[in-house]
């Protein structure tokens, strides 16, 4: 199953009083992931949303805070979709730090499911076909 | 003309690694304080934006940061309309910093122009007549 | 064991063009009620960073989104502490949208493990001995 | 003198409800590419905090917002600094929207004054002189 790698800088509207990245802000940096997939896949969000009136949206989350990232840090999400369902995606996502000397340290792991949803109701709605099969290709 | 004071709790989310509240957060206690003061003039704004198809949305801005808040700060936003036009009201924002020993300091001044938009286009429109009416009784 | 109720309003901050809260946002929403819940235990964590150099972080999570809220909805966040260790807490909290004619949804359920961690290492320590006896009398 | 650019691509964590980019946080795209270009120029702003105990903070604003940024538009900061004094920096900031067709928009004009501090005191303190001579080069 192929990873997607998604590099993402830390900045200081990331961080917070502690030094540190503030936790939600690492759920920022993997939907970014996941829309850069949905992306390199040939999917814009904003067309899937004009054009399909469908959104994905998190159903739930498991996170494992390993280390902390800092200020000024180099990140990569990785990102793998083992699961690919009617009208819901498992993700797993890790982000490490990359050092410049070539280190690279895991700072948090996470499973992510996502729904797709009808925009105008909001309620469940099945994965459009060009996109599933897509995603079956790659997952 | 009366002034609107509301009251800001700092969290860890809005800080940064430099110890102070990160810039771009005072715009959002800002636009909180904006919300309540047409919230207790009547008007909700999700409704607004449903039944009356209206938003308001920042045109210009200007901030004079003139010190830092801190982590787990009490603030208040005072908030006064000096000019209400037909499709644009100024704002005039400061926030301050109230501590326990009644001492207040000055932290933010700031002047912004807010403009009534059409949510379906996203071009100008005229204020609703009856939140203009309230707010030039308040203003 | 008791449990701690905190408001929280909806701003336009905390949406996405979803139409719906962001996902990492009911995490900021959460992490207001854990601040505000040691507080009313009589401890301010900027306090706690400075004169005991300790700070509290978000080790793990598991969150389920049940269903979105939305723009202006006003929200409350139950917390309860079902354990308290010697370096680290177990959170449980949900997130509910109260209604004007008193109905109360569950919007999310979450469990939140939070360690105590010294400032300056960044390394786990116990939980000062003032504040765990406080959390064990209430938890 | 010479122009910056940084791009930017717009999330679901920076849009809001009404559609559209949340007004506080194009003041987060600026201070991405205020941070690349110090990068540019040599200067990584953690080693800066730790070596130098210097930071920079917005002092005042000015934000003339004139087209509302979409959710997935593909964004382009570009940056000058006009000015360069003892202990702060003028900076000039626009945010233009590149289409896939080669069409570009400005949507936001800004001047943002920013301040060298000292970051344990956070009081005004000289640019250290390394710096400066890079920005005068450039500036």
């Amino acid at each position: 199953m192929s990873e997607f790698r998604w590099p993402i800088r830390v900045y200081y509207e990331d961080t917070d009083a502690g030094g540190i990245v503030y936790h939600a802000n690492y759920l920022r940096f993997m939907e970014r992931a996941r829309t850069e997939w949905l992306r390199a896949l040939g999917f814009e969000q904003d067309r899937l949303l004009q054009e399909l009136r469908v959104l994905f949206v998190v159903r739930s989350l498991e996170a494992d805070y390993l280390k902390p990232a800092l200020f000024n840090d180099s990140l990569e999400v990785i990102t793998t979709v083992p699961q690919v369902r009617r009208a819901s995606l498992l993700f797993r996502q890790e982000i490490v730090r990359n050092t410049a000397t070539g280190e690279s340290t895991t700072l948090l792991r996470a499973k992510v499911k996502v729904a797709c949803l009808a925009a105008d109701t909001l309620r469940p709605v099945a994965i459009p076909d060009a996109i599933r099969m897509e995603m079956n290709d790659v997952g």
